[in-house]
Parts: structure tokens; C-alpha cells; sequence
């Protein structure tokens, strides 16, 4: 029946009752024959609640003790998951990043994988039993304890799944799946049954906060079959893989994301290398740019805008100001009451009618658009965050996205 | 200045504000000139709250994983010190059990440290960093965490003194010291300033909870000076080293423990090797034996009566039936409402005064004797519950505990 990867998230192990739920699903993927292993991320809030105690006594940066700190939490969700495992006449045993041999480099807070030296896992695996492995931590070969960052535990689940070489890597969450739009704005949204790991990518990026990119991005380079599934339903959830509509333009959904703030330099020279100063200065904190759009202008100088999360604006900025001085730059702008959306499906490169669906669709709802950007599988706007549900709902009606394939 | 261990307790760590006041003792201790290495305990009753969880997910003993799973306590308080310490200008690194060195064997909830393998600790040291290690835990050589049962912290601490060869090992606790009787109890008691190992033990083992025995014992095997200090005032504590008092007959406190209860086997056959059936029976599960009294009755029968904490009880219980029934013994019977007193000083194995002066003493108090035993340096008598606290005051009074040495 081969070897399943199951990871569940903070919600899904969020209380005692929960992790009971967990353990019995546990037991019934192994009854039903397969090798399990189960990556645990720390229970609901926890690591927030970590994060606050280390800002009450320590006013500094501090990433490996905040590695030390942070591991604590799956420590705790990994052990419980086990001994409700246990209780329930299946042998299981918890390891931590360490004992689980993700090995990554020494970037605490924001480790990358290196390798995985699964031979624990394995012999666990060869006495029948069932692995629980602590999500987004790991170790370096200097023997520090690291994590992986944002989406780290997701990150875990695939690099064991690619490693072990598993048949599935089971995302349960606390969503059912992958939707055509944001339920909660548009209710006709239809769940998808399958979507290619690019129309993920593309989904996830922009706000469908199911999977994290990093782990797509794992998942499509070692071809790792991925099922995100709800931990709280029996529903069948959306399967993530390769491309598989050819050359049919499939709208598969539209993505969107209110929490994003627009940054414009304002005449930059025009010359080679300039883009590149700017956002490898941004990149170079962590911060995850959006849309990026250079619009040529008159005169040897550009306009370069972009979009970032709102979260990282208090990071970006001052790289901003400091960039607009060394470029000599006139002016930035910075404007956060806006939003992008993203309609994404394979084949839509190809395709020069949806473009200009879209566009009409945006006029007929009074929506203007700031910025257009694209790409072989998206077509990506940004508008008036007080517009972006309503153009959401437009452009799913219009797309007829309610209705399956 | 010579290398100092210091540990810190759960109470010493309890919140963040109390954190950062033991980074304040930490740094000022380090600009003083010493190397440091210290061991804290999880924070307050977080180690209790990761019990009740445990509990909540699964109704049997999983130890390895409770191990796992109580682990996760320190790393949070050693990482958090770490913080505070590092905000404080000083370079501290935490590190686990594991990372620390502490080997044991695999007895997981009650592990023996087996060795010290220190070379990461004094890498650190050398390098000019505090090392911050977590209390209570290790790593068997199969890389199992396990932990050290009751008492762990103090227990490392005093395993890193000696194996580091520090010139002290301070413990910090939320009691000032070691006091000639429970000041609850006797309001004119004394702080000791100093005390031998076996004092320590005598009084340690009956309910002054300042020092598990375990780790005295280990400190009287070693030789590591102990200094039993409070984390929240300036005062001076008491020292625990080797006997100092010679010849003469010196009374260092009073001990005693309400929370014991009797069990006695009635008409045990009085046959070589019964003692240590019974005995090792108890022992096995980890109990500890208080008192143990044979007396030697008519017919070839013996009763046999002995003394073990309430919280031992419900383990204890099932093995005194299974013993009671091999033996032959008749009945046995068990009786809750007991206490046990003891007067500690070295030297009053030759006395044969101070005998005959606490029998005196407690009588005239009307405190009624149920059992007598005596060692080198104790008189411990077991009374009723409800008369422990007046026989305590009494002996105080009477033995003049209040005026110093």
C-alpha cells in the first residue's frame, strides 16, 4: 500500500480533543495498510503565544535562542499526537527535526533543508511502527536546532514525503481545500479537485492561505503528489500535481489578497542593474515581493512599483528609502488601501480572449485597475482594496467558475 | 575567579518579569569574574500544565514520550534566559540536555546520568559565553530524551559541578535557605548558615523541600560545595559541605513531613530475607521508604511497619497486598493520618542524652510516640498528624534551636 506522509496543522491539533481526532484518523490510514508519517505542527496558538513571552523579556533579535524557543511547541503536539496514537493499539514514536535527520544550514528563523538523513525514520518505519515528526524544525550540521520559517511544517511534510519517497503527502488543514475564489467572498465558489502545482503556486501566493509556496515549489521539483484535505470533515479535499489540461484554457480560480501595501519609485534613471539594486536589497530581508511592474517613461527615468504584504511593510520601507537616495530617485510612494487579484489556469498564455474578459469584466463592475501584470498561467491586477470583493464576485460570475469542468 | 554553576528553579523563573531578574544575578555574577554555567527548570507549573495535557490525550503511562513531551518545559525557560541574558551585553547560549552532554541510561521519567561529556559546554566557556543548560533532561546513548525524575535540575546542576570541577554550585530557590524547623510551623526558627551532606539529607528527605536528596547525594560523592540561596533577596542562604562539628553533640533542626501515611504488615513469619521482599518490592516502583520498623513479636511472627509519602500510596498499596499474600503475612493495615518528625545534628549517635531529652519533651507536650527509629545523626519518631506541629515547636523550643551555635 506503500508509505503515506500526513501533515496536520496548528488548528488541527489545537486542543486535547482534537489531537484525539488526529490519532483516530491515524490509526485508520494504518489499519488501511500504509506506513505512516505524521509531521505535527506546535498547537494552535502556541507559537504565538512563544513569540510573546520572548518580546517580554528580551527587546532584541535573538534567532537561534528564538530556534530553541520555537521547537517547543511541535516538542509538545508531536508527543501528544503519539501517546494518543499509542493509546489507541498502534505503536508510534515521536522524533524532532533533529532525530528525524532534517538536516538545513544555519539560517535560524528562516533555515533551508539541505538534506534528509531518514535512516531513523526508516528502522522506525521497518518495526511497523508509526513516525511523528516535529514539523518546521531541524538541525545543523553544527548540531544547532533550527527552523524552517513561514509554511516550515508544510516544508517538513514534503521533504520527508520526496525523501521516503511516499505515494502521497496529505496536507490536513482546517479549510476542505482549494477554492475557485475566497468562499467567504464569494459563496457560489466551487471547490477544485485537482489543480497543477503552478496553479497553486499562483493561488497560494495570492492569499489562498491552504499551502505554503515553499512547499509547492518542493512538492513540483520532487514531483510529490499533494492532497490538501480538511482535518475536521471526510470531504475529499483538492490534489495538487502536475499540469494535466494541455492546451485547454482552464480558468481554475481567482486569488486574491487585501493585505498588500503599493510602493512606487518614482523617476528612477533609466539604466541597467536598477531593478535588480532594488529588489535584491528588498529580497534580502526575507520580504516575499509581489507584482512588480516598470513602467517606461519619458526622459531616461522609470517608474517601479511593487507590492508587498502589509506585514512586511515596516521591513521594507526604510530598504526603500535607503534605495531611492543611492538610486537618486526623485520620490516613493507608498500606498496601502490596495488589493490584487489574480486570475490563474493553465493555458491562459495562449489565450488572447481571457485578458480581455477580465478587463471588460473590471469596467462593467466600476473597478479601476492600478497595475496589470502577467504571466503564462495568471493574469494579476491590482485595485482599490474597497473594490477587490466586489471585482472577485464579478469575475467569478462572469468566468462562470461555479460551474465544474 | 574559577567556574560557578548556578541553577535556578521553576519558582526562580516563574514569569518574564522574573526572568529578567535572574539574568540581572546572571550578569552581575559574570562581571564579577567567574565563568558560568547555569540550569533552569521549566517555568512555574508549566511542567504540571504539560501533565494535566498528557492526561487529557491519553489514559496510560507512555514515559518515552512523556519525556518527549515534559522536555519542552526547559527549553523555553533556558531559551528565554538565554534572551534576557544576551539583551544584558553578556553572550549566553542555551542548550539541551542532549547538547549539554548529560548522558543516561534509558529509564525514561526516572533516568540515571550515566556521564558528562562537557566539550560543548566548555567550547562556550572558553569562548567567554554563559551556557544556559536545561535542567532535568538528557540523551541515553541510544539519542533517546529522556529525563531525570524528581529533583532533575538540581540533580544536573550539581552533575555539571562536579564533572566541570566548579568551585560552587548555588542553588537559587524561592526559600532563603535551610532553617532549623519549617518557619511555617516554628515562627522563631533559625537559617542554618551551614550544614553537612548528611544533615542536608536527613532534612531534606523529611519535607524541607529546598534540596531534592538525590542531588546532595551526589554532591557528598563529588565533593561539590552546595549553597542553597533565595532568587528573590540578597541574604547570605546555607552551605552544605562536608561535616564540620567534630566531637560535639550540635542539634541542627527539626525536620518533619505530614504527608506521610503507615502501612504495616501484620504477622509476617519471621524468616530470613522477608524484610527485603517487601522492600524491594516498593523500591522497584520507584517509592521511596521513610521509616521502617521491625519489631519482633511472640510466636514467630513479625509486624513490620513503614512509612511512605501520600502521593506514593496508590503505587504503593497494590504491592503491599501482592507481599502481604506471598508472605503469609495476616492482614496489614494502613493508616493515613500519621506525620513524622526528626531531629538532625551530627554527633548524636554518641549522645545519649538528647534521646532521652525529645522522648521527655514530647511527652510532656502529650504528643504520643507510634514509633521510634534512630540513625547516626537523626531521632525520628512518628506521631499522629495533628500533633506534628505542637511536638515540632516544643522540640524547638526545648532544644533552644532559636539561639545560634
Amino acid at each position: 500500500m506503500g508509505l503515506v506522509v500526513q501533515k496536520y496543522g496548528g488548528t488541527s491539533v489545537g486542543s486535547p480533543e482534537r489531537i484525539c481526532g488526529v490519532a483516530d484518523r491515524i490509526v485508520r490510514t494504518r489499519r488501511s495498510g500504509h506506513d505512516l508519517v505524521v509531521v505535527v505542527s506546535a498547537m494552535g496558538d502556541s507559537t504565538d503565544d512563544l513569540v510573546d513571552l520572548a518580546r517580554r523579556v528580551s527587546s532584541e533579535d535573538h534567532p537561534r535562542e528564538m530556534d530553541m524557543l520555537l521547537t517547543a511547541g511541535e516538542r509538545i503536539s508531536m508527543a501528544l499526537v503519539s501517546m494518543a496514537v499509542n493509546d489507541r493499539g498502534q505503536q508510534a514514536v515521536s522524533f524532532t527535526g533533529s532525530q528525524s535527520g532534517i538536516v538545513t544550514d544555519t539560517s535560524h528563523t528562516r533555515a533551508k533543508i539541505l538534506e534528509i538523513r531518514a535512516d531513523r525514520i526508516r528502522e522506525e518505519l521497518a518495526k511497523g511502527r508509526i513516525v511523528i515528526v516535529a514539523g518546521f524544525q531541524g538541525v545543523s550540521k553544527e548540531r544547532e536546532v533550527t527552523t524552517l520559517g513561514r509554511g516550515g511544517s508544510d516544508t517538513t511534510a514534503v521533504a520527508l514525503a520526496a525523501a521516503l519517497q511516499a505515494t502521497a503527502c496529505e496536507i490536513y488543514t482546517d479549510v476542505d481545500g482549494v477554492y475557485t475564489a475566497d468562499p467567504r467572498v464569494v459563496p457560489e465558489a466551487r471547490k477544485l479537485a485537482d489543480l497543477s502545482y503552478d496553479e497553486m503556486l499562483e493561488m497560494a501566493s495570492l492569499g489562498a492561505k491552504v499551502l505554503h509556496n515553499r512547499s509547492v515549489e518542493l512538492a513540483r521539483r520532487y514531483g510529490v503528489p499533494l492532497h490538501v484535505l480538511s482535518s475536521f470533515h471526510g470531504n475529499e479535499g483538492t490534489r495538487i500535481r502536475k499540469g494535466v489540461t494541455m492546451e485547454q484554457v482552464v480558468i481554475r480560480g481567482i486569488a486574491h489578497d487585501p493585505d498588500v501595501a503599493k510602493i512606487a519609485l518614482l523617476g528612477v534613471p533609466d539604466r541597467p542593474g536598477v531593478a535588480s539594486e532594488i529588489f535584491q536589497a528588498v529580497g534580502g530581508r526575507g520580504v516575499n515581493v509581489r507584482m512588480i511592474v516598470q513602467a517606461s517613461a519619458e526622459g531616461g527615468k522609470n517608474d517601479v512599483t511593487f507590492a508587498v504584504g502589509t506585514h512586511d511593510v515596516k521591513i521594507v520601507l526604510p530598504v526603500v528609502e535607503a534605495a531611492r537616495a543611492t538610486l537618486g530617485a526623485r520620490a516613493f510612494l507608498y500606498d496601502p488601501d490596495v488589493a490584487i487579484l489574480s486570475v490563474v489556469g493553465e493555458g491562459l498564455a495562449t489565450s488572447a480572449g481571457t485578458a480581455g474578459t477580465v478587463f471588460r469584466v473590471l469596467a462593467e463592475a466600476d473597478v479601476n485597475i492600478e497595475l496589470i501584470s502577467t504571466s503564462s498561467i495568471t493574469i494579476t491586477c491590482m485595485v482599490r482594496q474597497s473594490d477587490v470583493e466586489r471585482a472577485v464576485r464579478a469575475l467569478h460570475q462572469a468566468l462562470q467558475l461555479e460551474q465544474g469542468p
